[in-house]
């Protein structure tokens, strides 16, 4: 299996999209994780386009990472300039990467409107940084940009800029999509006839705006390119870029490549979270390999099929990324589907238990008013406990009020909560402040039952989700709140769903703590 | 340009995604759409499967499409039962739609595991299902179930199931990636020796959980497929269909093959995101060609070369689907998008100004404080018209207080807001209710200010969206709310962050009144 090695260009190229931005301790995370991946090349930014990028090349020195490289950005050195004399090059160089990636221009017609230079000026441009960059770091990529639209507008003129890059000794030279537009039964023909003139190695660039951005980067490696670029979750400028965690598992488990290790691979989704989580973007549901969906089955029939044999109706097993087999409940979903999940809680139904149906019609009520139990489970386990009579009740809440107040048009509003508890006989009547209402509120209950439960001081609320819910059929639109609690040993998320936000808020927190109450008594 | 034929699976495999469901109206009003859209075949469902399916192709009837044909998705006869007797089939026929569309078994696994008969009894299952159909329904359509992988596993037996389907003379054979993992390099050799011994017409239908299934299917059209099968947005089970928002502007823009007229491609991001809101899904901001970013520049470099020549980073143009080219402001951008911005709205700014590098630095700012300007253009706005000096203050809120208050365990909570406003001299301090407590500040606001400018009884709150922000180093997790707002004329977006989710809201509505004020001015 001869080697291929991935290029993330996340940090770089990833934060060019509409609502991606990382703070620089972000970048820093991210790159461990990428290097633990297993990834060749890290793309950290471009030094010369911004300080926080600079900054990044410095923080990164001090980290200890166990393979990758990091790679810095950049473009070819301006016109009338020696590369020595080039800005944007004595960055790049300054900056000390373990390998430097400048684009450079290959469609004549960018070569005239954008740079407004002659062509030949623009050969001279792509030689001599290299050259120069050659002399001045330890790995040298070129980037040709709009490689494949320039060899259609003018293919002896793009392969000529390739051969300046040649010339220049450049380590690899990378074919850019950069528009994203080329069709996937362009690409093999053009790379075969690169390869007849260019024998430098080659890499893959590619953008999503066509939807073709990993089945193009697939089709190169096949056509013996060796080294790809692209993204976590395909992060980059409109469309985005060709997507990492689609092209790794299609590498390995299908074209039998190497790449990363089969250890590795099984991260993959877990980076893929990550990422999205740093970014603050709620990961896509349907994502090839790595989406909660993507191994999901409604039909009553998969389901059946898949339990006996997965192969049936999946293309290949979602354990080699760290994804798995999911059965979902729905309207399409039978008693099979909330049996399975029953399992995943070591809880024990049977099918013809009527109390079964019982919660399947009860989910389905709820998820028609918008609750959902993925990321959930504690409070759809604390809904089977309830329906099968096995539910405690540790407290009574008699009522709560939030208050929050502006005075003065240039303060900030305060927020306090009251609330009104029953456990046992006992009655508790407190009152708590926090940052906003919900933060008053989770306080003031805690305050409350911790008297009676100090256990409860173990638990923290770990992450708070809030999403407003489109309004159906005339309906007002509701909030669902999604809360990740934990203790010391295990986390959990419980679910709230109302039109007033401290409701919703309210229930999540109510069962977060009752989910933690039962967990201690068993 | 030889034509392709689209056929829309969005009502019976789109529905099949983890999150989509329709009511029997939606599938009607999306027939329509479709119909206008200019799609040639609608599958509608599968009417053996469930009631509403077979509600569907009733009413349908009723419906004036002015091309589309109604098809209906069935399998073929079970064992040992004549067509004419088996249930599946006979509702099939009852369904009276323009096409039958029914699956069978391609791969030998399938047919040992899931059917559990003998390749033999496949192959009649196939044949006379089809004679039967074939003399009951004006168009008869074969999906070869798993073709690609039954194909891989058993070449002669794949084609065997084919050649059953060519003898029944049904109408178009339908290749189907039905588990998505098939690779695009893959495709055209398969389907070269698929035309060597099938003369019928054939068709392609993919899933894309290799995240390759429109390539796949642009790569079989390339290859003399005639009928391609797909959804809107590419909804549908696990990772999804491929996707006919996609497949149609590169049919049409890059492959130049005859499927709709330009005057409908036009309208193709409108039946996008009509489809988006009927599944009440959000729209995916970056999908190819119809997403919101699919033609939106952040960085600098694009930005300035795009308003000069949109070819040198498009690789179309957006008008041709409907969408459009956007600028945006971001921690990457230079002067040049905040100039494009300004004159978005009609401000004018000199890029020697120092007042622009004055809002560039804010911006920045705000960005890392969790502020996002792409969706709240109006905030953007007036931040524009603070910094010239061009704002003008319409009203000062002294204060407010917001209260939302629970009495009794099964009691539902009750909201109300009390504000404090000054206009001119005036003071108006009132109160009002509502359904959550940001409903309730929203309701005290407008009463307190609609005493001095009617005009704002026009502003409607569209939408409503909260965004936790990930908490950072130390620093408590903050809340970013984006509201659109809109009156009769207008929709426009206003941002607000803050710790405390009642201060994030009141900004933002704030701002969405204040825009109103300056827009009824000019």
């Amino acid at each position: 299996m001869s080697l291929v090695k991935l290029y993330d260009t996340t940090l770089r190229d990833g934060t060019q999209a509409e609502d991606v931005s990382f703070l620089l301790e972000d970048k820093i995370r991210i790159a461990h994780r990428l290097d633990e991946l297993g990834i060749h090349y890290i793309e950290g930014g471009w030094p010369g386009s911004n300080p926080k990028d600079v900054a990044f090349f410095k923080d990164i020195k001090k980290e200890k990472l166990s393979q990758a490289k990091i790679a810095a950005f950049g473009s070819t050195r301006r016109a009338k300039v020696t590369p020595d004399k080039d800005n944007n090059i004595k960055t790049l160089v300054a900056a000390e990467p373990d390998a430097i990636t400048i684009f450079g221009k290959t469609w004549d017609f960018h070569v005239h409107e954008a740079l407004r230079i002659s062509l030949e000026e623009n050969l001279e441009l792509i030689f001599d940084s290299l050259e120069y960059l050659k002399k001045n770091a330890p790995e040298v990529f070129y980037d040709a940009e709009h490689f494949f639209d320039g060899y259609k507008a003018n293919p002896e003129y793009a392969l000529k800029t390739l051969k300046a890059a040649e010339q220049a000794q450049a380590d690899c030279i990378i074919l850019c999509d950069t528009n994203g537009g080329t069709m996937p039964f362009e690409v093999a023909e053009i790379i075969k006839t690169v390869k007849k003139h260019i024998k430098t190695p080659l890499g893959i660039h590619t953008h999503n705006d066509g939807d073709c951005a990993v089945a193009n980067s697939l089709i190169a490696v096949e056509q013996g390119i060796v080294q790809v670029q692209g993204t976590i979750n395909g992060f980059g400028e409109r469309c985005g870029n060709a997507n990492l965690c689609s092209i790794v598992p299609a590498l390995k488990a299908k074209m039998k490549r190497d790449c990363i290790s089969d250890e590795q691979m099984r991260h993959l989704r877990d980076v893929s979270r990550f990422v999205y989580e740093l970014a603050n973007i709620s990961p896509n549901k349907h994502q090839a390999y790595v989406g909660n969906s993507a191994f999901a089955h409604k039909g009553g029939v998969h389901v059946s099929a898949i339990q006996r044999h997965p192969e049936t109706y999946e293309h290949m097993r979602p354990e080699l990324v760290g994804n798995c087999t999911r059965v979902l409940i729905s309207d399409l979903s039978g008693r099979s589907n909330i049996l399975a999940k029953a399992e995943e809680f070591n809880i024990n139904l049977d099918s013809k238990d009527p109390v079964t149906l019982e919660i399947l019609d009860n989910i389905k009520e709820m998820e028609n008013r918008g609750y959902q139990f993925e990321g959930a489970e504690a409070s759809f386990e604390l809904l089977m406990k309830k329906a099968l009579g096995s539910h405690r009740k540790h407290f009574q809440v008699l009522g709560f009020r939030v208050i929050d107040e502006k005075r003065g048009e240039d303060k900030r509003p305060s927020a306090e909560a009251t609330i009104m508890v029953k456990v046992g006989g006992k009655v508790e009547h407190t009152a708590a402040e926090g940052s906003g209402p919900v933060n008053a509120l989770d306080n003031a209950i805690r305050k409350a039952l911790e008297k009676f439960y100090p256990k409860l001081k173990e638990v923290k609320l770990l992450d708070y989700k809030v999403r407003v819910l489109p309004a159906g059929q005339g309906t007002a639109s509701s909030i669902r709140v999604l809360i990740e609690s934990g203790d010391k040993h295990n986390r959990w998320g419980t679910v709230g769903v109302s039109d007033n936000i401290i409701d919703a808020s309210y229930q999540a927190l109510i069962d977060s703590i009752d989910y933690k109450l039962h967990k201690s008594e068993e």
